[in-house]
């Protein structure tokens, strides 16, 4: 059996220490593991499987002998280091936003378009977190229907914006708790010029916007979408609009879908229900007399993507609402990162 | 000028306390103020102006003398004690939903439709807050270019719930920041056989479930949208479709609105801006540049509705989204209970 040399690049980040998790859960066969990270992280101990191991400041020279590059430290970093990687024959799966528009590299969701892999050029990108759950939760409803338009309005957890945003939503919220004025240094945006609390608050921005007054959140869930589902960043073969809000949840991003299918003759609400109930990386959990719908709470922590709340648009035959709840840092990047990984293992294109 | 004696049913609530504050701060001629209230609440004293008044037990005969009622005391109060009201000689106006879809009784945002006023049979219902404030901000729009399809997400503060709902976020919040269980008891709703935790959470549920799979709360959003923009609770000349979920915020609901509007060819992103810039109750709050958008902590206590993010759909031409953000306090329940009253006695309706 091949074995693989990997490194974990961004390794102790809350995307890293996840990595970690799903790459001993996963079937890749691992000859070596090693742990990278700026300057200010190196020497860190940490368990992998039964081994301790120290985490390395990250040089393009780290990656000699390395096969397979697992990384999420940044968009700046993967741009500078993750070339170097490739150049000494590493395959990088990149789950920052630095390469998923360029036209060479694939972006990949293994339960929607896995044969994109065949193409790569060294880097294969993941894609944004919010984008993932929603097509793992639509993908098998194109297959049946066939998709015209999208609608999605998100509600996001603030570890979207890493261990430092989550720790910022905790401190707020225990400030406001005790009668004391919240202070922001990182939401909206981290580096933005004006800082707002999230807790007891929603933040209509994640990331920085676009000149036509979109957010940079919203132009990736629009163009994204379009580039795993049809293969072309900027097809109109599906309509994509977006407005992405940040909510005081720690972890697992909501969304509230509106789709319409082509095939409305076909289509019916316990037809999309049963094809979700089957779907790969989906559970249904869809019992309102039961009051069982997806919530953050409960699905933190689990490598599904949940869907409830089907049901059918009352006035417009081929359109239907649902609700799609994910872990952001599992689904949305580390598991979906790993996924990649084990789907080229198994492809043989590492 | 005419006076009008005035009672307050439900003083003691989280809509009443403000329903006290926004009479004391309006235009109708008071002569005198009754506080009503169940028998567990009898007997509190409130302040009213520079007055100390008792909170009297509600029943029939409170309403003798009495010329106008507020109410907020739930809708099984309402049902009993209005028509009581209305028989001894009062105008009702009711924020509950015990009326809203009876063919006789106005239900009235008066930025919206101050003229169904006229033909009211005593008792004047106030919409539900998250109706409210969506068509404060559309009317203006469909004034000027018409509406045919409105898609709303909703994100419904816990003050929806009153003041016990309010405790309870607050609460689990500091339960979960001690790493201790969170105890839910009311969301989400009052009543219903299954609980779950708000804080750090996201429910999609508000109200009971229909038997289509929608919530009560949704049916409403779709139901008295029409009733108040066309006067007719089934019209199908305005599609509309919600999705209303619960969030861990204390005061104003957020509301993301996708609306397409009749006459494509003219309307626009600054036109809609300018429109909604002059619109009765609504502030406009949109400058991507400056990062301003409307917030909760920030439209809490205010009375105006909070418009922000508006911008095309880009690839229909004649589809939009925008941002709402409201007090569902004050213009989602009290205030628009308080600005009812104010048209009635302006028009000599009482």
């Amino acid at each position: 059996m091949k074995e693989y040399n990997v490194a974990i690049l961004g390794a102790t980040g809350a995307v890293g220490t996840r990595l970690m998790q799903k790459l001993a859960e996963s079937n890749i066969p691992v000859k070596s593991l090693k742990l990278l990270a700026s300057k200010r992280s190196a020497g860190k101990k940490l368990k992998y499987r039964d081994d301790v191991l120290t985490v390395e400041e990250a040089t393009p020279d780290s990656f000699d002998g390395v096969d397979l590059v697992l990384a999420s430290a940044g968009g700046a970093v993967s741009k500078k280091l993750l070339p170097e990687a490739v150049k000494r024959g590493a395959v990088a799966v990149d789950n920052t936003s630095a390469f998923r528009m360029d036209p060479d590299v694939p972006l990949v969701v293994p339960e929607v378009n896995p044969d994109a892999l065949e193409n790569h050029h060294g880097i294969i990108a993941n894609p944004n977190c919010s984008t993932i759950q929603m097509v793992v939760a639509l993908e098998p409803i194109r297959k049946q229907f066939g998709l015209k338009q999208i609608i999605v309005s998100t509600y996001q957890a603030a570890s979207g914006a890493g261990q430092s945003g989550l720790d910022e939503l905790r401190d707020e919220a225990q400030e406001h708790l005790d009668g004391k004025k919240m202070d922001a240094h990182i939401f909206p945006v981290k580096g933005e010029k004006e800082h707002y609390p999230l807790a007891f608050n929603l933040l209509p921005q994640i990331d920085v916007f676009e000149k036509d007054g979109y957010t940079h959140e919203e132009w990736k869930m629009i163009h994204e979408t379009k580039k795993i589902m049809l293969n072309d960043m900027n097809s109109g073969a599906i309509k994509v609009t977006a407005t992405c809000v940040r909510v005081p949840v720690e972890i697992c991003h909501g969304e509230s879908v509106y789709f319409t299918v082509d095939d409305a003759k076909d289509a019916s609400r316990e037809k999309i229900q049963s094809i979700l109930n089957d779907a790969p990386g989906v559970t249904l959990k869809d019992d309102p007399k039961k009051q069982l719908y997806p919530q953050p709470i409960d699905a933190a922590g689990k490598e599904d993507t949940y869907v409830g709340r089907v049901r059918p648009d009352q006035e417009n035959d081929n359109a239907y609402n649902m609700w799609v709840v994910a872990d952001n840092l599992l689904k949305g990047a580390a598991l979906n990162t790993v996924e990649i990984g084990e789907e080229l293992v198994k492809r043989d294109l590492i």
